[in-house]
């Protein structure tokens, strides 16, 4: 065990942060951070949008559905997928990128690029002493954020980080088994060890929330999964995306 | 300036590895730090096939386009979106899940997801002295990686990752302007601004490359970009995405 292991293996998401903000050296380092993320051939397509000012925070935290650590926190930053810079290229080069740019495989690159950023970013932080949380409710209403904003045309707004000193420690939710996540050689072909490792990684959340809320709670995470997955959520995503030009060709 | 901080700004991409395979205990603790990593909604929508195999490295060395770091390295990992589990629970649970699943919003979760734990993993192995490589190549034919593989319906191979104990040391390559990635309060409204830090940066790694290659090469990034977008590569990735039922609806 290394520090940088210990700091990973550390995670969890804070939700209450110190009325303290970060300083621009932090944000400096933990941008700094996030650009040394490897990028698919060079490309380096997100950009990442930091809100200090607290109307617009307060605007946000509305936007993503009320959650009050979105406004209340040391630093508020938003990782983009970000095409809008190749197109200038294009441009300037008087190249034809855009088919490239279109489809979905560059989408992909764009969302991948943005996530392994975001993820230096987020252990960087943790590294300083600082909590976070991603905050995908900046979905909820991307016509909004994107105004807020002011992205143009091909960078599209993927999640929010809320970063600070955290005011409460949380516990670490049990991840799915080892084996259930990694296979070797090949995915796992039988289905009953398959579905059997579920229904022991149900007990092992359900005696979690049981153990965490006093009995109150516990649910299995099939059961949780089933919920979640049965409402439909954020389904102009299509749409919203097309209409950015980021068509998903 | 700590041990993660350090880490994480001396990445670079190795791809020339020892011929030492990584030991059970180094992919597993590789592993477990993919895995606490966030996951939006606790969804946890991704998996990862570890290859041993050396005929099967070869074949993907092959299918990616003879890089030959994607047979002679410690392991190769391939991380995949994973939406197959949540499928399991559907039918399980008896509830209809599907319109979710198929979701653009949820193929964006799954690529989230998959990348963060994917970067977790690559500063673990770093920080044990490995280094590593991305391997976007996998997508070059996903058709023929997800046969070796076997991965059912709605797993779609994201990118691979070689880790071994590196050979050689490349430099740095110089990223974007700090201030051309990070935006406060709103992305950049100032056009000549941007287009001048495009410039810029240009020049940097033009001569960044001429010292590199004692004056071989020297390439700015716009011209790589463009040369690289012009081509259209992976466009077959959206039929392949809905052929997989992951319909990006």
């Amino acid at each position: 065990m290394n520090d940088v292991i210990e700091t990973i293996l550390d995670h969890r998401s804070i939700r209450h942060f110190e009325d303290r903000l970060l300083t621009d050296e932090q944000i400096k380092t933990i941008v700094s951070c996030a650009q040394a993320a490897a990028t698919s051939s060079f490309i380096q397509a997100y950009s990442i949008i930091g809100v200090k000012d607290k109307a617009k925070k307060k605007k946000l935290a509305e936007l993503v559905g009320n959650q009050d650590y979105v406004e209340k926190n040391g630093h508020f930053f938003v990782f983009c997928a970000d095409l809008y810079r190749h197109t200038v290229i294009g441009e300037n080069e008087q190249r034809d990128v855009i088919p490239s740019i279109e489809s979905t495989e560059k989408f992909m690159v764009a969302l991948i690029d943005a996530s392994l950023a975001a993820q230096n970013a987020v252990l960087a932080a943790e590294s300083l002493g600082l909590g976070i949380c991603y905050i995908g409710g900046i979905r909820n209403n991307l016509e909004e954020v994107k105004k807020l904003l002011k992205t143009p045309e091909r960078v599209i707004p993927l999640f929010g980080l809320a970063v600070g000193y955290p005011r409460q420690r949380t516990g670490k939710k049990p991840r799915l088994p080892f084996e259930h996540v990694y296979h070797e050689e090949e995915y796992e072909q039988n289905n009953e060890v398959y579905v059997q490792q579920l229904r022991e990684y149900d007990k092992v959340i359900s005696s979690y929330y049981e153990q965490r809320t006093g009995g109150k709670r516990k649910d299995r995470w099939s059961e949780q999964m089933a919920n979640m997955l049965e409402k439909q959520s954020r389904m102009y995503m299509k749409e919203f995306i097309s209409k950015n030009k980021m068509n998903l060709k």
